[in-house]
């Protein structure tokens, strides 16, 4: 039931000694969602021991070489370790010609293949589903398209309260209808509603990945009270001028959005490679000021959502 | 008077967690030439401590993605960092198209230019030249057009022994003359032979970087008494047949190549991941039946190569 995040690299533009390119993985129930693929990813994806063959879905947020220079030597792997199952890449237009480029130039053929989704750089749409997950893409502001990812669990099934299947003798065709929701009717004796018969249903968990990005209110709509909030902190107060100038945010912009977005933690990061890593702790406080619940990306952390029950009145 | 060899990836296509992809570099009296440039060489680099604005020649042996992934972020950083001195680009012809492409599609405008400079796949050639060196490109045998590079110091002048300089009072023209390897004649007396007046004179130092190859003896001319020679060894005994398929080199084949060539000291390196750590050692066991002055790479390993007088009968 796993729905945890890892972050495999946290510097912007730049790598540093202690921080790679942007490159995160989701894990959704085993299923590894990778999110941006900077020079490195797969020696980070080795590092952190996630396995090549669990991902088959990647999202790339927009054609900066920071964020995709690792796209290449990451498909090329693939294709070394005998890959044959299909990989989806959802990115702007033209990264599907620079992957074809690519192969046709430095590779050769792929024993797999590649099933490329153009993203929509103007408006949010749904992108990915399965039993588990639905992955929406979003609008973003910078210097070229770039867009929001936000992937949200699927609702669960509703859990009969231990007890009630043998009490009842319930049978299987409604112990199936009970799980969609239905109450329970019993051959003799009062209907049972489901809010008794089931435990209070599990909330469905949500993550949303903003970066790169200015400041611009108008995610806000598409990120709304999810569980974990990426948000780019390219730079510090000091340098806002900068930021504005890059069509990047500053640390505070960050907070800022996660408060009025009202989502329930914050991470930053793409920091600028000026910051040495002591003066980051500033841009975490700058953050702090506008919302209390945030934390520094690293590379190598790993930040589990657990599964909670919504509280039912 | 540097003149030091760090290897900063070591593993043949995949990286593994111990070693990243082909990239060396070569210190000659502090200018540093960047040989091949795998994924991950700008944070290999800067792992080892080399200053990006020291580089300005970039070899690349051959247009395998494992050799040319990590260029494309390199280039991207030097222009972060507001380089604006020209840099070298010595490679394969079809690779000029290919750093356009990357640039006008993933980055804008660069501050700095790129001096492109193809190889000729087909013989051996000088490819550059300064004070202290000479590169030389010499064509090896691999499933496209892959070339080997030899760095070979410039003569050095030589020095005068001391106290002759003053016993005889010899003028600066003379003193450069004696350098340039004239006898010295004083206004009385005997003519003293530069041999006696100079010390010997240094031997050229030179590195010989072949990968990929497969065995190949028409190497040997150019690489002869080199004083290290790295060679790959992507395969152990066991697997020569792939080498032969793949058209790579085994460990013993390197050493062969070592031993009839006459070269100083051999590095293998290039291996393939499918060896653990461990079974590497039996790859320099295999190299060292045919050539015992061998040892294996690993990443960040330096090996200067001191000046030496060569002895006079």
């Amino acid at each position: 039931m796993r729905f945890e995040l890892t972050i495999l690299g946290s510097s912007s533009a730049l790598p540093t000694s202690q921080r790679n390119l942007t490159a995160h993985v989701l894990n959704v129930y085993e299923r590894f969602f990778l999110i941006d693929c900077g020079e490195g990813t797969q020696i980070q994806l080795r590092r952190n021991k996630i396995k090549f063959g669990r991902i088959n879905h990647i999202f790339i947020s927009h054609l900066h070489g920071d964020h995709i220079y690792g796209l290449f030597g990451l498909l090329s792997s693939f294709n070394l370790l005998d890959r044959t199952e299909d990989l989806h890449i959802y990115a702007h237009e033209p990264l599907k010609k620079g992957i074809r480029y690519m192969i046709r130039n430095y590779e050769g053929r792929f024993n797999y293949s590649i099933r490329f989704h153009p993203l929509d750089p103007h408006q949010q749409h749904k992108i990915y589903e399965d039993l588990r997950l639905s992955v929406y893409a979003f609008p973003l502001r910078h210097s070229i398209p770039s867009s929001g990812f936000l992937f949200v669990e699927k609702p669960r099934e509703l859990n009969i309260r231990k007890g009630y299947v043998k009490k009842y003798n319930i049978s299987v065709r409604q112990i199936q209808q009970i799980k969609n929701g239905a109450d329970f009717v019993p051959e003799n004796g009062p209907v049972i509603p489901n809010e008794q018969i089931t435990e209070p249903p599990y909330r469905q968990r949500s993550y949303a990945f903003c970066t790169d990005t200015a400041y611009d209110e108008s995610v806000i709509p598409y990120i709304r009270q999810a569980d974990l909030l990426y948000h780019e902190a390219t730079f510090a107060d000091e340098h806002q001028d900068q930021a504005e100038a890059t069509l990047h945010a500053t640390a505070r912009q960050a907070g800022k959005i996660a408060q009025k977005a009202g989502v329930k933690q914050l991470i930053i990061g793409h920091f600028s490679a000026r910051y040495k890593e002591e003066q980051i702790n500033r841009l975490l406080e700058e953050a702090r000021e506008e919302f209390a619940s945030t934390q520094l990306a690293y590379d190598g952390l790993v930040h589990p959502i657990y599964p909670y029950r919504v509280g039912r009145d």
